[in-house]
């Protein structure tokens, strides 16, 4: 097993965020904690990917207010999401004068981008960099399933893709919460096939690299205050707590799933919860954001975990390994 | 207009590199140049996109063979393709026991995985980076546009997507050329909206990198021995000419494109030359850094650029904005 953890020698530290997510998920149990919603997923577009990509313009313009920066104040915007050639991140950035690198790990995007642009500014060659991630229920449901109009039934360990974005302004000089380290996975693979049983094909990757961190930063679970998965759902993230227990590490109270927080499991028909690019930076960027500000959370560790595979791959029988990069927040 | 030029303050030094092509690649101009070559496509496999993935896999094998070093001496693969979903990389990955981070800026993602890789090296919590990007002719015809079995004509100002795989070993100890400098690009749009010509959808980007590279590094065009752009093409590039030109930049014979380098025009039928986000990176490891290592260039900007758009967004009418990033090679 090889992994790398790395600690960062500057303060980098979060700014601000912005979320903005679908009528399903400000009526979940964390809507309160969301920056604004939507009432209407189409947002009259002529179509979801249209949408999406308004989302994610809003998201980045927001967030750009809040903070009263201009576009120049930003180095770079490194951000991503789950669409073909995430041209739905791409697009965004034509509205914007800032420079832009994207980025794909599947559902694990958001960590991904939040460890290099964390690299990059203790680096000490970028002073500020906004992190966003961003995905639809409806472009991803055609895009990597059926199209809705069919009506497809939803198998019983599927998710549901979370609708929104969440974006993260990070910068070397000001913020009450710092990133202090972060582990980068591997690729897993324990040779699930079922794309719909996504929980199964990512948990093998979260263990992996949260054993990675736990390891490479001389911590254990109870160094934090909450242990928090990308979109695992109910199914899967259970099978990490098994998964865990293998390896003698019991992960408690204080392990929780983004994917399981963002829905009302009982009531809003999702099946094992939330999932998509937007499930974990939509999730940590409020309520986790929140949390921290007010310091009823002080430390906290952030898996966004992403499953690796395209309708193409998954026709022609491949496997879908998993994925997961580990974040740690600490109030500063 | 806002860019970022970055310089690395460490020793950034290629270790070594590693190139497979396809057939026709190898019966091009630059044939002698690449480390292998096959000369079936499909190398036995049931799809082409199998077929990209074997090829990624062997050129990164490749590569840590020839270096002498093991999965656990490289810290991280930074690597993309042009894939739905960057699957073939992600999959790629499945092979090897190291950590990684998928990246996508369509052509110009061979420049991005530079830059990170450099600007992570840099910052002092990295040692080796792989940087790698693979395409496939038959997987982009029938993603992007029609399968081949179609037997679709192709139009004027089309390119032809390389089949290949470029993969550079980056490292802060040795080498004898190192990245010094590189030029961050944003998403230009001029509302070019034929994805055959993508030439005309990447030269303003390339553009609005190249000067505002020069402006940043307080160099001018003859600074360099050789300034690269990734896949223009012959029109394209020819349009960068009178793109500069309009700026007062005359580009003159120190301007070359990676995608014209690749093939003869005149007896291979590739339209406008090669393109691919294997494009850049197969010519640059093999024939430019061939070339360097011999002394006969000294100082090198690479400008891969990219289309960004997927056949989602064309078929809904989006224009194709390109993106481009330099990156400066200098002899240590």
């Amino acid at each position: 097993m090889k992994n790398h953890t790395v600690f960062f020698k500057s303060g980098i530290y979060i700014e601000d965020t912005a979320t903005i997510v679908g009528p399903k998920e400000a009526e979940g149990p964390l809507g309160r904690y969301f920056d604004k919603s939507v009432c209407d997923d189409l947002l009259g577009q002529k179509s979801h990917e249209k949408a999406e990509i308004r989302l994610h313009i809003s998201a980045i313009r927001y967030l750009l207010n809040k903070t009263g920066h201009k576009d120049g104040d930003v180095d770079l915007c490194i951000s991503g999401d789950l669409l073909d050639e995430i041209v739905g991140a791409s697009l965004t950035m034509r509205e914007f004068d800032i420079p832009f690198m994207g980025v794909y790990n599947a559902c694990a995007t958001f960590a991904e981008s939040l460890i290099l642009a964390a690299s990059l500014i203790d680096g000490g060659n970028f002073e500020r960099i906004i992190c966003s991630t961003s995905s639809h229920f409806c472009t991803a449901e055609r895009q990597y399933r059926y199209p809705l109009e069919l009506g497809n039934q939803r198998t019983p360990l599927s998710q549901w893709t979370a609708t929104g974005v969440g974006a993260t302004m990070l910068n070397r000089v000001k913020g009450k919460i710092r990133i202090d380290c972060a582990t980068i996975g591997r690729v897993v693979d324990y040779g699930v096939k079922d794309a719909n049983d996504m929980g199964a094909c990512m948990a093998p990757a979260a263990r992996e690299t949260l054993l990675a961190h736990l390891e490479g930063s001389s911590r254990d679970v109870d160094y934090y205050d909450l242990i928090l998965t990308g979109d695992l759902g109910e199914a899967g993230s259970g099978l990490l707590r098994l998964l865990m227990e293998e390896k003698g590490v019991k992960l408690g109270e204080k392990y929780r799933d983004c994917g399981v927080l963002l829905f009302n499991k009982a009531a809003q028909d999702v099946g094992q919860g939330g999932s998509g690019a937007a499930c974990s930076s939509s999730v940590f960027n409020s309520y986790v954001y929140k949390k921290m500000m007010c310091g009823e959370l002080k430390r906290v560790l952030l898996i966004p975990t992403g499953a690796l595979c395209s309708k193409t791959s998954t026709l022609q029988g491949e496997s879908v390994p998993g994925i997961a990069h580990a974040v740690s927040f600490t109030l500063a």
